[in-house]
């Protein structure tokens, strides 16, 4: 292999303006929901520069498109991967860059004339983002084996269509089977979503695995009473509670440190009136750790604490499980080869965790899996205003193509 | 003075019963806004009530309402008083009362045909909610001479109505002078609206005051953020020092102790999602003590708080004054003859602030002036539950009655 082969990143940066075209929204934004119009001209697009890259081209029933390049030998495929999916305000790098840079290096790998001993490929699957079919991942989770094909094509949109009518209607029910090809190894190049890597300084994140995930949502139930009237001693306040509960779950975050963080993002009252104790709090918690033990151990002093501070006010507490995922560890020997790579290439590299789901979580359940994030400039996302530098984009398809020439050799 | 005088409890109750038909609502509440037809109705009861108990009636410029029974000599009048009108979804004792009360001492006097040195009044007063027209205690507001009148008739209500024309629609907007007779002492009888009476077990509480009011309203900016990818340290959570703020506000008053409450009743955040860092809070706290620089010292204490809590977490934080009443007390003299003729009774009497505002803090600024409350049970007020029990409607009419005719020898 060729260790000063490079990809061109103009060619890269245009291709992501062009597929930010298909769903252009206000502000430079994109909003391509899974399998709206928007969606199938994306998709047509990239079908369209897969066919032109001489990738022989197969759709599955649930709508994953992957692109195969051929290698001296048969056998599992080395993937890159991501999805062209996006939120309904959302930016044209989020998933768009992996499946981009993945052409990006079947186009340099055509042009230097390399054929890899495995076969390459480069994918896109459906329903990444979550925002039109629960759940999120639905594509890479059909692929993978864990959701059944009819169940998957049975799902509701929030706009009441049904996910197989439309898969059809927008003519991406293929004909593959799902989970086919075999996969030997995953790599998706993707922007940080977060601010760490800009904040210190590195163009390179070595992503370890996936935060596991725990959601709570705490029902407070005091009693309302008048604020002027009503002496301390004599309340049920369960906007207090609530207040001591977000206190808490920063004050557990820092306590624990490491990569744990704790969000409370939600938190509404009732009455919701200045001079009237509050008799209803809804909120929620948001707990993640790269590590199971210390998510269950955040979630048991958590849930202690709510228990002892509602027993203390004299309110009720129900709580409810509305997301709970336990963390993703990426193949270590595929992470060490990325910060390896990166330092290679004399690029600021640190490892991190990814603390949003992916794709890549998916696909490490079935194959060595790992991901390649690149900074989020004020690691903004889900935004129009999602920006990576076009250096930075350069720099992190250069690492997928020297990860993926590696993985195929 | 005849010791042994007592009301009817059973005519003090009819009359509560027959003005709740007036705007009767279900659940056995009154919907009698200030000014509405309904409101009228009520007044039209109350006042051929007065005449049929012999007062003259005189109706000022603001829709006040005096029933005056001529004492023994000309001059200053010893006034029983509150209002009619109630909020949106009231009960049938907050205010209602005591003109009923006042009614009842007069009927009482009437039959054991006793004349009274001073002459005797029953009032009621315009708008004392403040549930239509802003700002409450209005017409007490007027009479006292702190509102002129103009103004007074200009208030817009809720609805759009201007305040001078529901007065004359309803037929209320009388020829008196506002701000006579001249008050030679003013007693209101009024449910607590809170629970500490029942709680603790005492009939009648002797009301040393009004509670200074502080009302701030705090919007909290930060920044809006993932919260799976923005560590602990990079964020500026809104709705984290929100909750700081509502937890030190209960230490606050935990640690101020004496009478001194605070409530933060109302809390909505921005965008209010399970995974995104609050970028926005609006809050509000409600203090209230009955001594002036004990509020003040409370206020300084919260905005230092708020301030160093802003800066640490890297947020803005905007605050605005909502309202700011400072404390009233009551003529000490007659808080001291409430307590006596409790005592004198055998009914069990504490001292005790008013957490709510009143007609009562509008008389103090002219004449000496006090209140009487009785339970409420479990402090519901301003709610179709509101409820006292008869028994204790008729101890305090019976307390009322002594003071009165004290006052008027």
């Amino acid at each position: 292999m060729q260790n000063n082969l490079r990809i061109n990143g103009d060619r890269l940066s245009w291709r992501l303006a062009q597929l930010a075209t298909k769903g252009a929204i206000e502000g430079g934004g994109v909003a391509r929901l899974a399998l709206s119009d928007a969606d199938r001209q994306g998709r047509d697009l990239v079908v369209g520069w897969m066919k032109d890259l001489g990738l022989a081209v197969s759709i599955d029933g649930i709508g994953n498109v992957v692109g195969v390049r051929a290698g001296q030998e048969d056998g599992p495929l080395v993937m890159a991967g991501s999805h062209i999916d996006t939120v309904a305000t959302g930016g044209r790098y989020d998933g768009n860059l992996g499946v981009m840079a993945g052409l990006e290096v079947i186009a340099t790998l055509n042009e230097a004339g390399i054929v890899t001993k495995r076969p390459l490929a480069v994918a896109f699957f459906t329903n990444e983002e979550g925002s039109r079919f629960q759940p999120d991942m639905l594509g890479s989770l059909v692929y993978v084996g864990d959701l059944p094909l009819d169940d998957a094509l049975a799902t509701p949109a929030i706009d009441g269509a049904r996910l197989g009518d439309d898969l059809t209607r927008i003519g991406y029910a293929g004909p593959a089977p799902v989970g086919r090809p075999k996969v030997h190894a995953y790599v998706e190049l993707h922007v940080e979503q977060g601010p760490v890597l800009e904040a210190e300084g590195f163009t390179i994140g070595a992503v370890e695995g996936v935060q596991g995930i725990s959601w709570t949502e705490f029902t407070v139930t005091g009693q309302s009473n008048h604020a002027g009237t009503t002496p301390m001693r004599l309340r049920h306040d369960a906007g207090y509670v609530a207040a001591e509960i977000a206190t808490f779950v920063r004050r557990l975050a820092r306590e624990m440190g490491g990569n744990q963080v704790a969000t409370v993002g939600a938190l509404t009252l009732s009455p919701n009136l200045v001079n009237v104790v509050a008799d209803r709090a809804v909120m929620t918690v948001d707990l993640r750790n790269t590590d199971e033990a210390h998510l269950q151990d955040a979630e048991a002093k958590l849930f202690a604490f709510v228990a002892e501070t509602a027993k203390a006010e004299g309110v009720l507490v129900h709580q409810r499980t509305l997301a709970r995922f336990v963390p993703v560890d990426f193949s270590p020997a595929l992470v060490a080869r990325v910060e390896a790579i990166a330092k290679d290439f004399d690029l600021p590299v640190r490892r991190l965790p990814s603390g949003a789901g992916h794709d890549a979580q998916m696909l490490a359940r079935v194959c060595p899996a790992c991901m390649i994030f690149v900074p989020s400039v004020k690691g903004i996302s889900h935004n129009v205003q999602e920006y990576t530098a076009p250096d930075d984009l350069t720099a992190g398809a250069n690492v997928l193509l020297r990860l993926l020439t590696e993985l195929a050799e």
